[in-house]
């Protein structure tokens, strides 16, 4: 029984615990917050919530700590300062930021003689493994990457940053289009706009100039300037009814040729299509929380990405399985 | 540079010879036939083929051998020899013989101190692999593997066989409508037949009973009886001219839940489209080679899967550089 912490109770958190019930050979010890333990009620029966400053006398009760907390302010500080007291797995995704990020962990990490496995999830994290696989098989290629459908978090609080407007969500769609050309090994040169669509669903306030609020969406730059952008108007009751989940997904593809002359094409695929962003991101977290008790198990210490974990790691079953039932 | 030997020069060699050149990092030794070298040309300049019996003698300047040779006859054999001589990689693709394969070379691989990757391709290969990684994520969930828009080579074999067939080929082709029931994760349980369809063009002699041909052909037990199987008689002309590409690919699948009901779907779709089958595997087992090369270099040695290959082997590009540029 690998026995796994949670810190931070987010919707991230909340994966976690559900992720974990869904692997046998492993088992939640706690939850950790900043919040008021009392005002926290877990789903899973038996187990407690801890605040914070519990959390670093439970380390010989904790094979793995899953870190739950925001990339922004939270990973930067406590997955340099958990690891050194614990194995940790966090989902770190400043694509920008994570060679600090990693060089952070790995000294801390290194002298406590812990696993740390950073930027777990879907992007990063299996996205960014197809690219590297990607690559390596077709090294004459292009990379193509797609998100969506799916809800995008900044996205949806720009929105909700426009006077006006009392609540919105935004989705980001992928030209069917752009994607159809890769596929047939067109090797296009696409455009922001090109490859992504921008649909809004915005709840506007009593009394608010709603072509205004479209007008200023429509040309915020960064976030929507680029794009093909569409705003919708409903009501609070149906962006509540219809809009609630937090679906998403994308495209990763690498298109390249091989041959004495490049003259045979290739395309690999691979696709994502989620109903729960977080859950599925927490479910890949778990599975590589496996990866980290092993590996620390095995004296493999330090920073590691998902570049760095033998996918065996990840899975339950003996070698001698995993070569009978899935090779 | 990593220096390669080929064993075998058919399509796979000549797959492997071509990927060769697509990696800087790697430079091709020599190629190894059980035929008269004089009668081999090579299309790399600069480079000998030699007799099988002077591989052994060459083991110094090799650091991997690929054997590129059949998986019914010549790899049970090979494999485990050349083990105790070379770093290996194989792409032994007969799935209920993997374990005793594994057997054999591990036996002698961990004597010698040498690395062998065997069952390297895209199925067994980054099949395998992919369907490992939807198993451990999604561990409520279903999988589903589909080949083809692709020729068959022992559906092939078995026209072929067929009395008054000159030639002919097979293709294996996924039933669109099946797939799309996947995508919507509704989990169908499929048969044989509702899976793949089997379309056959077929040169028959002259004189010969096309109506006696295709019953046959449709009726043949294992490779065609429980198929929808379409058979079109051509010319020699016309499969030559029309037919004498190898393309492959095929689709894998893991439909599965999240949440502390299920409540919420998810999708991971790995795709492969390609035009020549054989030079894609090679393109897999040269980049696999490179993490065969490292991996005994760092003293990992013994027989090992695509399971047991952290991705970062594969990629010239450093720990750092990957972190950066593909995380």
């Amino acid at each position: 029984m690998i026995r796994i912490g949670i810190l931070g109770y987010g919707n991230l958190g909340k994966g976690v615990e559900s992720a974990i019930r869904q692997n046998t050979d492993m088992g939640l010890v706690g939850v950790f917050t900043r919040r008021a333990p009392e005002s926290v009620i877990l789903k899973t029966e038996g187990v407690s919530v801890y605040h914070t400053d519990q959390l670093i006398e439970k380390k010989d009760e904790i094979d793995v700590l899953i870190l739950c907390g925001g990339s922004a302010t939270d990973l930067p500080v406590q997955t340099p300062e958990y690891v050194k007291y614990f194995n940790v797995v966090d989902s770190f995704d400043t694509h920008a930021k994570i060679p600090e990020h990693y060089e952070n962990v790995n000294q801390a990490a290194k002298s406590a003689e812990k696993t740390a496995l950073i930027s777990i999830g879907w992007d990063p994290g299996m996205f960014s493994v197809n690219r590297l696989y990607g690559n390596v098989i077709l090294p004459e290629g292009k990379d193509y990457t797609f998100w969506g459908k799916g809800v995008s978090q900044g996205h949806s609080d720009a929105i909700r940053r426009v006077e006006g407007v009392l609540d919105g969500k935004q989705y980001t769609i992928p030209v069917e289009e752009a994607l159809e050309s890769v596929r047939r090994g067109e090797n296009p040169e696409l455009t922001t706009r090109q490859k992504h669509l921008r649909e809004c669903f915005v709840v506007a306030k009593e009394g608010a100039d709603t072509r205004k609020i479209e007008e200023e969406i429509k040309n915020m730059p960064n976030y929507f300037a680029d794009y093909d952008t569409t705003v919708h108007f409903i009501t609070k009751e149906e962006l509540e009814r219809d809009h609630s989940s937090i679906p998403h997904g994308g495209f990763v593809l690498r298109s390249g040729v091989t041959g004495f002359n490049g003259e045979n094409k290739h395309l690999i695929e691979y696709r994502l299509k989620l109903d729960s962003n977080p859950e599925f991101t927490a479910s890949v977290i778990v599975a590589y929380a496996r990866a980290a008790y092993r590996m620390n198990q095995e004296g493999i210490v330090g920073c590691k990405t998902i570049f760095d974990v033998a996918p065996a790691y990840l899975s339950p079953l003996s070698g001698e399985q995993l070569r009978k039932e899935l090779l």
